[in-house]
């Protein structure tokens, strides 16, 4: 089994993490090499298992629980691994999603035996891929107790800022249908191509709302990701698919994210194929509020869906906070700036110490 | 290898022909087993074979030459083979488009070994796809002799009506080009489907033209018959390209085709990807002159390029003549009415028996 040593300075830390592959379904490695090195290396922590996934966690009666949560999974490897130095960046598959958050929260583990709140630090599996696959979504289903914790904190690169909720996403699916017929007679048929037009016609009218909470800026979007119809080169189309994928403010639940959609394209055949909530930045709470100080910085919102969304609706106060680059994230330049793991250590430390 | 009896009543020929899968590019076995049939059971005629192509014909010195072709190959199949009989329908892939004329061709080829006229039989591939996969276009480049003639019968489904002439063909793709970016940031791209918006209307729009010549009416059209764009789920497309076939009628040439589909289109970047002249009725030739006093009937303008063009482009006359119903090719309900059959059986032989 690989060896971690969670008392390395955590860029070499986060070094090791990348060192040992761990795409997709393939984290059980890495897994047990977390496992062993909490279990031997912070025994003032109650360590836990579930599949892939690792908890560890203090039990010192704290008035607050404080969860750090960063999934272990990557993208599959694009001739990026192992890690190497390069002057002042650390390349390598994950180095930004998100081993460097995952080297930092395990730096803590080992570093904080007495920390100011309850700590919970959760290393999970399968972020990368489909929503029913995701460690985070098991733990919830099969041990809900785990994840209790007044704010939880996700690993996620965000180039040091803080990044308060999150958008929600819904896909859905527009189908225009016709008639077949040959090409040579169309008259004979109708034609589902040219029966989008009137669908690609609202996308591109499309007026997306920006929306402010909390001070934070969400900025909607409604795009076709996907448009397919067609048989044969001599055949009138007799359906036509257009995939659109909304992402939506959190002030919209995805009762309402859906109706707004199905509104935008009235009077078509439409199915939701894909629909996760967003999540409100829930800056309110004390913990949020004392984390933020301990920062320094002013929150901004969230593009894209987080597992954050997780937190919110269970009713825990959920932030984006990790110190890699966003930009980065599924490249294959991906890499990490030393200064800004040492960073992210510093404030947490602040926060937690 | 399937046998094919081809003494047999034609509408069961037919069903045989059917029976023997021959979606373009895979017609090997069919040609085969029309190739073994021809040479035991027509032994008079001179068998000839060009890829999945085969050739049979008479060398009687007669002063005239008739050649009789047809394609074999079927567009892909919807669940509709083998044949069926139902009442009084032969059901099937290619019943119609265009085995019940292969089926009326080859059963004369067999019966009639003391012809008026010397006989070609051309059975050929590959008609149902790009052009320059056309069998007989490959027989016209590599054995131009071989389609020496002085009047050409295509079997495509004419419903037992004489069709004359044809209309060109040309396809188009047309792309719309954008910017990628996460669909969660989807204001740093820029939507290649939405920008297909405006194809589509024009599409939509378009007013056919309707062509009267030599007393036949040509209907023109212009279809989308296939759009595809798209990257991913969460990608805002780049690209997104529009197919569109334009039927013309052949007072345009091949060159005035593509200028006016250019106009429709301008502005956006539009390749010609296929492009086939029309052909002219060509009613004058003798021979023509006497076969349509067998068929007693008046022509009229053929829907749909059909490989009569090629025929004119060499300077033979030639006609479409075929039992099937031009209106069932390349639907899920293909069929031929026997009786169809047995009147192009019956018509062939007063013309050249």
């Amino acid at each position: 089994m690989p060896h971690l040593d969670l008392t390395a300075d955590p860029v070499d830390l986060c070094a090791a993490l990348v060192d040992v592959p761990s795409v997709s379904g393939e984290e059980g490695p890495l897994a047990d090499a977390l496992e062993e090195a909490l279990r031997t290396q912070a025994p003032h922590l109650s360590v836990l298992r579930s599949g892939h996934s690792v908890l560890a966690r203090t039990e010192l009666g704290r008035e607050r629980r404080v969860l750090l949560a960063g999934h272990i999974d990557t993208v599959p490897i694009a001739d990026n691994v192992p890690s190497r130095r390069d002057g002042d960046r650390l390349y390598g598959c994950g180095t930004s999603d998100m081993k460097a958050g995952d080297a930092v929260f395990a730096h803590l583990a080992a570093a904080l035996p007495e920390p100011r709140h309850d700590l919970t630090f959760v290393f999970y599996d399968c972020e990368e891929v489909e929503a029913d696959r995701n460690g985070l979504g098991r733990i919830e289903r099969e041990h809900r107790d785990w994840l209790a914790a007044d704010l939880a904190l996700l690993g996620e690169p965000t180039n040091g800022a803080v990044e308060a909720g999150c958008q929600g996403t819904l896909r859905a699916e527009i189908t225009t249908r016709g008639r077949r017929a040959h090409s040579a007679r169309s008259w004979l048929g109708e034609n589902a191509v040219h029966a989008a037009e009137p669908v690609l016609r609202r996308l591109a009218g499309y007026a997306a709302r920006d929306v402010d909470i909390d001070g934070c800026r969400y900025r909607e979007g409604l795009q076709a990701v996907r448009i397919a119809g067609g048989v044969a080169g001599n055949v009138v189309p007799d359906e036509c698919v257009v995939t659109v994928n909304f992402r939506f403010a959190p002030d919209r639940d995805a009762a309402a994210a859906e109706q707004h959609v199905r509104e935008v394209f009235d009077g078509f055949e439409l199915a939701v194929t894909d629909l996760s909530p967003g999540a409100l930045p829930g800056l309110g709470a004390p913990a949020a509020q004392e984390f933020l100080a301990a920062t320094g910085t002013r929150p901004s919102a969230k593009y894209g869906w987080t597992d954050v969304s997780r937190f919110a609706a269970l009713g825990i106060p959920a932030l984006n906070y990790g110190p890699g680059d966003p930009n980065l994230a599924h490249t294959r330049e991906e890499h990490v700036e030393p200064a800004k793991i040492a960073e992210a250590v510093d404030v947490l430390r602040r926060f937690l110490g």
